[in-house]
């Protein structure tokens, strides 16, 4: 739990500092890796749980893909929404909403809460109970369809 | 270490099974889902633990990069090589080479090879040792660049 806090903390230092870590990466690769991140990688690994919820259950692949998930939701993805990214810039279109750039207090809710739950959901899923990850699984994506309705167009 | 190794294994069940996994995923799609996790998670990640090696040292930063490339490495990317992805499909380019497709052993041997390096360097993350990382950060390139000469176009 510890470590979890810590690695929140550490998203949230992130993204404060997104000015300064941003300098590095251009805004349209900033859009590209957290489009990456979010859209597809997250997706696929988050369609892979749910297929085996809904299927037969592979504990090893729903570990690995919980694991997944949680590991690019620690590393600190807020350094991606640094100036420049509000909008499409060098050929690459972005859904995000003004607010993700002012609203700091509900930016960082919607962020501790993801982080938390997708720590828990690998935490939950390397036990290898179904039901307990189904729980875990569907607290991970009422935190994506939250940032998603405040910060994403549609 | 057991862990590591079941990991592998299921990575290369995950290549061996490709075609049956991938059937859930359209073939662009995959594609767009390997470069997502190579071309961007990866090289961002890879590409912040540099900038760690080479000015100011953040212990966090760096062992939340080496995690989320060994929580990709370790996801089944392999499932994400299925049929109708050796070539351009719906939208979605690849410089994927045939041979991935064909040299069963040569892909085995890259794939356990990048899975080892990055599991190694997240676990040398954790330890924080800046000097150990640079080692293990190079052996986790080395493989990369192996996959990449053998089976990617320039």
């Amino acid at each position: 739990m510890k470590k979890i806090i810590a690695r929140i903390a550490f998203g949230m230092a992130a993204f404060a500092l997104a000015s300064a870590a941003s300098a590095q990466v251009k805004p349209e690769d900033q859009i590209k890796y957290r489009k990456a991140g979010y859209s597809y990688m997250m997706s696929w690994n988050m369609g892979k749980i749910k297929a085996n919820l809904e299927g037969s259950y592979n504990k090893d692949q729903v570990a690995a893909a919980a694991n997944a998930i949680a590991g690019i939701a620690n590393s600190g993805m807020g350094a991606l929404y640094g100036p420049g990214t509000e909008k499409a810039v060098g050929g690459q279109t972005t859904r995000v909403k003004p607010a993700m750039f002012t609203d700091k207090e509900g930016v960082t809710k919607v962020a501790v809460d993801f982080n938390k739950a997708a720590n828990n959901l690998a935490k939950v899923a390397a036990d290898g109970d179904a039901a307990a990850v189904k729980v875990a699984f569907g607290e991970v994506g009422k935190t994506c369809k939250a940032c998603h309705d405040q910060y994403r167009e549609e």
